[in-house]
């Protein structure tokens, strides 16, 4: 049984929660949150005690961290968990500064601590199927790949001003799935976008909407098409097209009931958000981190990959400031 | 060029007209209908001439009639169109009584004319494509077909007084394309049915829900769903369930924009009836009959076709009033 | 926090072993098992001990029974659980013969037990969200109930011999369901049917396809579809048509990544059987049979259901047998 | 009964020469083809007689011209049927250069005849309908449209080589596709891309994958995604993103049928190519040019449509070349 110490009990906090508790080799140890009543509640409901970062790192019986806080804690915590010797687990992003990350991730290094960034969507089964698939050979040479990801509703702009924008803080899932699907780092990026959704996101400085392009080695194209609205749940798609077909990745429905009346025939929206959606992605993920834990495995997305995200998200953002393509090499 | 007399200018034969004027091979040359002014509408479009029955079926440069009229006018036409060696298309049923079709066969296979009926559903595109498909030994050996047929509202109860009920009327199409799909005759028929959709049709002594259970002599079972009102168009699908898996003929739907929104996901409903949905089944049934003119091919639903599922609906109305399974052999 | 007394560590005990130990609720105390062996590694595993019937029923903190035995032992241990004063849960059915169902029910009623019969597919999020819809008055009157319920490949014949023929061992959960929908009970049973997947089953006295139709008081009917094979994974689908459109719950299928190629466009097979496709109404049933433990709800499956739905399974057979229509009033 | 002098008569004049003849307001007067034997074929199959292009023009009998002869011939042609008064129905593409295609638009304006381009998918009905939808005000305001267009297999390095390249003999499709649902004009063009599917291609200095994305005055954006081969048939999606939802236009399959089966759910591909899948466009089209012929309706595809198109081509070209984003204002 590992013992885990939790930080942040927000949203998210929460998911990893129940899915720390529900795995059989598991359990929370210690909750650490400076929201003071919310850490309380979890540990009790957990059977955990409430802890400072100090005293969790240094207690013995802790195996690992699960970070789950503010973003911007995300480097310091990894940095202070690596001294003390504990396994890591990290919400994306590292940080949204590519020095901070890559100065945390020397840290890591120096440590030789297990590492597990968080990108939830690579451990969605569907995606997972696809990738399988692909690597199987079903389609042959990979050529095109287009992912749709859209929120279903904007964020606040308060939000929005502290989130890194929309390459930092949403296209960087798109731009990671990229790389675990074709499995090689693009060479060029290129990223155009608008602020269309709310006219409050244009006056936070950031856009709503965004269309970004990339190359890879092998001459594959990669398009990722962002919306923070779609009207109608979370909208999550990948189709890959290769030298002999096509895999296509379909949206998860709320539910499988048609109704057929006389105005038209009507099914179930897709999924609302990524609570509902990746919910078994984030049960799999842990499952993967308790892999990691014994032994089992390797870390499946490391350092490399939430710094390589960064990397490609930045470039979006210089592509997006210059009108140009942004090489990479 | 074969000259064609045209009987009856109502619904389904202005469907007729427009497919014999497009053919290269047919044209009109009567038409042939006790509402004169209709029959003059119709000629004038076609630049055919209005006739009586008397001149069409001595003219000698008309080739084949087209029977279109009102079902109790079918047989007696059927037979002075043999009598005068004309070929016959002849739109179902041939007549509403077993022993009036039985006679009209008779007089058609003395005269040995060629004698096409009008089982239109045999040429649906999509149909056409399941049988072929099972017959190419895509599922193995047939053991269950389930046929949908459900029309999109209920007729007035004064044309269901008249149609011989809703077996003879309505399931004959089912009742026959069952044994068009299955290739074999049934043993055994059991049917049940409701007033569901509209008491009237209780009142005019007629059902509007039917369930018919067939067995054939491979062991096969068929099942047959109908009723007078959908709701949401015409619903007209197949499934053959067989020893490797399963044919699915789908509804074929007005157009392919889904619209995604807040409430839901929408498509547009299945083709309203049987003008919309059978269009290209017309077409295709005319150019079988062409073919049968040119001496290419046998008539593929002939005379025997037309009787036997005649047969079936009077058994399933025996069916239905016994409560009891009507052995046919 | 309730101790159950698992009877039954085969393939369904297995399955409710882990809801039981993963529900927040129940643990498991008690593994009852004649084969000792399976007993006591499921006893190991969940930290429970292996007992004899008299011991758990015996122990007050016992607070209820979880029934997966073998069939012919269901009626036995409900009324030695009735007497003993312990909640029930019983996988269906209670017995094969109607008589002893009914003893069985009377001594139930005697000890005022809490007893609620295991109807999984009453429990699963795509029929709930039909029956939902429909009672919400998305489709107005019911007209037409259509159950298809195939299973992915035939049992051995061994197991048909014991199994009380397919009216009593399948479409039992098909009877229910259209119980459960339509919110009334038959007024007639027809029912049809042949051996055609696999000789076998035929030698053994039993058959392995059915049609059946069921008529109700409302007027509505039923046609369930059954198949002990579909070469396809496991065909749960229904549709009921009323009097405003149709409601129709589709098969889940094992993925939802879709494959275009040079031959077609391949997507997954449904969900290969039970134990895939009700996973999650099995963990719905278990919460709502500890939500009759806490006393929040009444059983919503009682005793009357496992009796009603065997009473129709008996009519299957006799209407098969006799070709005519059964009335049940 | 408009006469129609048919210039060129290879695949593309075929088709049309069906759907003139087929039309009851349009017949084939002239054949003109430099291939003599083809033109002689064509003009036996019709009742029409070969010319010359001089003797079609001087023929007062002659209403109209359509043009489907090679692309380097189309401008001339235009030129010499304006300047004789003959209305104009011209394929795709004016010219390749965009100087000529200005020229010869002037030309065409001082002789004011009716001039029709043929941009064939502005008829389809599945993207017809997208676009009523849309006008109809179903997603609210337009944000992102993404049109997925991709052959199904490459044309050969000669076609190529004398094509214009990818942008000028593809994409222009989707370009107009792009101002065609939009409603306004591009402000500026991205345009990406790379040689996947066959290097003869790359070596005839053409790519066969692109990515185009357009910025409009409104803000909002398209993204065209092109490849040379898709695998499956012919893939001619349409997504329109607004402020309340999606519209989507999916293939049209070449039938409905579906085989579930041992290892997979199977439907068919989308239509092979656009002889089959824009068949109803191509009549729709000529419908509406006998509407302009009548004088019932304005051409809703002008000259200015093929130069703007041209313009959208030529800017993705330097786009390309050149990794900037090209402005158009």
């Amino acid at each position: 049984m590992f013992n885990i110490a939790l930080f942040g009990c927000g949203r998210i906090g929460k998911v990893h929660a129940v899915n720390i508790d529900a795995h059989p080799m598991t359990q929370i140890r210690a909750v650490i949150d400076p929201y003071t009543e919310g850490a309380a509640q979890l540990a009790e409901k957990y059977h955990a005690d409430v802890m400072t970062t100090e005293e969790a790192l240094a207690d013995p019986d802790i195996h690992a961290v699960c970070i789950c806080s503010a973003t911007d804690t995300h480097a310091n915590l990894i940095e202070l968990a690596a001294k003390a010797g504990k396994a890591i687990f990290c919400e994306k992003p590292i940080d949204l500064s590519l020095d901070r990350v890559r100065a945390c991730l020397d840290t890591v290094a120096e440590s030789a601590v297990k590492f597990l960034v968080g990108f939830n969507r690579r451990y969605d089964p569907q995606f997972r199927t696809l990738k399988d698939l692909f690597e199987s050979g079903a389609i042959g040479k990979a050529e095109t790949l287009v992912i749709t990801s859209r929120d279903p509703s904007p964020p606040p702009a308060d939000y929005v001003r502290v989130s890194g924008g929309i390459f930092r803080d949403m296209s960087i899932h798109d731009l990671d799935m990229a790389r675990f699907i074709m499995g090689e780092d693009p060479v060029s990026v290129s990223a155009h976008g608008a602020c269309l959704v709310d006219p409050a996101i244009g006056e936070a400085g950031d856009i709503d909407s965004a269309v970004i392009v990339l190359h890879f080695p092998s001459g594959a194209m990669a398009n990722i098409i962002n919306s923070r609205r779609s009207g109608y749940g979370y909208d999550q798609r990948i189709e890959l097209h290769g030298s002999k077909g096509m895999l296509k990745a379909g949206n998860v429905r709320e539910h499988l009931v048609e109704h057929w009346g006389e105005d038209d025939c009507s099914s179930a929206k897709p999924q609302y958000f990524f609570l509902e959606r990746y919910k078994e992605a984030y049960i799999a993920e842990w499952q993967h981190f308790v892999d990691v834990l014994e032994g089992k495995t390797e870390p499946q997305c490391t350092g490399i990959d939430g710094e390589q995200a960064l990397v490609l998200a930045e470039a979006s953002l210089e592509s997006l400031e210059t009108h140009q393509t942004v090489n990479l090499t």
